[in-house]
């Protein structure tokens, strides 16, 4: 078993500080906050997707700069697209579960909004099975995940605006986030000056952002983590699908649905177990097929579980308090060591004005490209 | 522990085929080799060096179009410059050893000969520390240490060019290398209009190649292993350093002489135990300063491993019988797989021409950077 024992979290938004400030900071917020000595990491492990977007190609060793002792630590970069950071969580946790490292540094970053928008893009394009998608941009490629939906089930425009309105406001309560800002559910719905569309049926108000940010974890063995406040991993799955979109069915997320079901059946736990989720997201369709992947809602039926509150504030299982990587933000290589240092405050019940009373299990769900890299992980507080 | 039972290996040099019909090629000719069914792969690890050669932004389910039973496969990308393909090996045995995976596939793949020379001198470049040394090439970098070792111990040019026709001689046994063409050392010491500085005291004959390529093993646990032909990865250490060159002794290699001296003292051997050394050649000096590293000879002393005729072939421990880098070529992240993939044909008695009667022990060092990301294995035999 795995536990988490010290988090790091940059704010999320357009930030002055370089990628390996970034880095350096939440590694020393987190190895501070475990208690952990420096000399005792037996391993760093750094999500990062770049893809162009910085000229740091070979980024592992950055976060030495943190402390003299970290250097000869192994350190390894990690990616999986947009789930590089749960990526980096899972090879560190393979190294402590197999007696190699007791003690584990993770860290993901990226640093995106000193490119324009359209060389942001670009590099996220990247992501994409580049012989049939290339130049496709990935508002264009969760369009079609929204009209394979949308052929086969019904309009789900509608609960896309509630989730991009849910998800704003969730954002208020997390000083981290990038966007403060509430949206009207009125405002979602509509094309306008404010909200144009990017990709039919994806408007404005339905992508993430781009952004800066970095968040960190020490990870420990079960004797380091004795008499130290912990949250246990309980679970994280993997599924990868295929690249190519042309070969998959659009108007399901098969990968996700196998992880998350892989995760909940590893902890043996079903969704009535869960307390809270953090899942990934990158568009607002993205979200309403998650609910249906986790089984909160059968396939078509997503938007029910907005319409019954399931998912709100106060609701039986709330999705993205955080404000998701809609309004928190999605520094891409940093989005799954967030979402997992942030539903550990939670269940430290250190997460402030986001904090859920009595909070025990968290679920998250992380997504590289369109649904290709998929990693879903339970944590879980102290009893 | 855990064995290799199938490998896979393109040739290297400029190839026709795809990043992806490379990846793919050696990835079923690794798993044929290895009688694993695909459906029996637990995880699928991918090198790659990348930054900018490719737009293939996100490659680690590339492989599955090996085989369709490949899906659902958790496959990752790992990756530390010109040791990604030594990452994804340490991954993949990390996640055996935690008994998470009983059988991996991990693969290596580069294509970088499509690029103009300069293009390709840019993207290596990336490995640098950008904000010290964005800009320099790699040729500049390694003179550096040329430099260091030449004020501390004397020229080091001579050993130079007996390290590059070695390695050249030892390349016409190898039908997979890139270059098939003995290099005189009389040509290797004088700068010519064939052999012309490109960053003093390199000229061209002390550089690796640009190469496409790809390698591939499978990776089983000990279950797996029995009543296979098999060779165990006896021992495999890892020493990251810091990235700036400004901070680091460049007369020595320090983080390799920690990975080598953890790596056999991990298996209980010295150097008299192992029977050959594939070593990261990127540059006639990192070979002459891998030699001290390995303590074959005292810092300052590495080409009396020449002149002794110790690291020749027929010598007390060979090194690069493949050609190594220098003229098998180096398509960086398949390089790491590369030398375990030959280094395990030696010890299976397949490895042709470059056969070594009787060897039971390999020694290999695969480096990432500048001497930053340090992997040493020992490879074992069947007794």
């Amino acid at each position: 078993m795995v536990s988490i024992i010290g988090t790091g979290h940059s704010r999320f938004g357009r930030l002055p500080e370089s990628f390996e400030d970034l880095i350096v900071t939440v590694a020393r917020e987190a190895l501070d906050e475990s208690g952990i000595a420096p000399a005792e990491i037996g391993g760093i492990w750094l999500g990062h997707f770049n893809a162009g977007m910085v000229d740091d190609g070979f980024a592992s060793s950055l976060a030495m700069a943190a402390h003299p002792d970290l250097r000869w630590t192994p350190a390894t970069r990690v990616e999986n697209a947009c789930a590089s950071g749960a990526a980096a969580i899972r090879g560190a946790m393979d190294a402590i579960n197999a007696g190699r490292v007791r003690a584990a540094l993770v860290i993901g970053a990226e640093k995106m909004t000193h490119l324009p928008t359209s060389g942001a893009a670009a590099c996220l394009g990247r992501a994409a099975y580049q012989p049939e998608e290339a130049g496709q941009s990935f508002p264009a490629i969760f369009a079609r995940f929204a009209s394979a939906y949308a052929d086969r089930f019904g309009d789900p425009t509608e609960a896309m605006a509630q989730i991009a309105a849910k998800n704003h406001a969730n954002a208020m309560a997390n000083p981290l986030a990038q966007m403060h800002k509430p949206l009207p559910v009125e405002f979602c719905r509509e094309v306008s000056d404010k909200n144009p569309m990017i990709a039919a049926p994806l408007k404005v108000s339905d992508c993430s952002l781009v952004s800066d940010g970095a968040a960190a974890l020490v990870l420990v063995a079960d004797d380091l983590a004795k008499g130290r406040e912990a949250v246990r991993i309980a679970a994280m799955e993997q599924v990868s699908d295929i690249l190519p979109m042309s070969r998959r069915d659009l108007s399901v997320m098969e990968g996700p649905r196998r992880a998350i079901a892989a995760a909940l059946a590893a902890c043996g736990t079903g969704l009535d177990g869960i307390d809270f989720a953090e899942v990934h997201d990158c568009f607002t369709i993205a979200e309403l097929m998650i609910y249906e992947a986790m089984g909160l809602a059968e396939p078509g039926q997503g938007a029910r579980c907005l319409e019954d509150g399931t998912v709100m504030r106060g609701g039986a299982l709330p999705v993205n308090l955080s404000g998701g990587l809609k309004a928190k933000g999605h520094p891409v290589g940093a989005t799954g060591v967030s979402m997992h240092v942030l539903a550990a405050r939670q269940l430290m019940g250190r997460a402030g004005e986001m904090q859920l009373t009595g909070a025990r299990r968290g679920l998250i769900f992380n997504m590289g490209g369109a649904a290709v890299a998929n990693y879903a992980s339970v944590l879980e507080g102290a009893a």
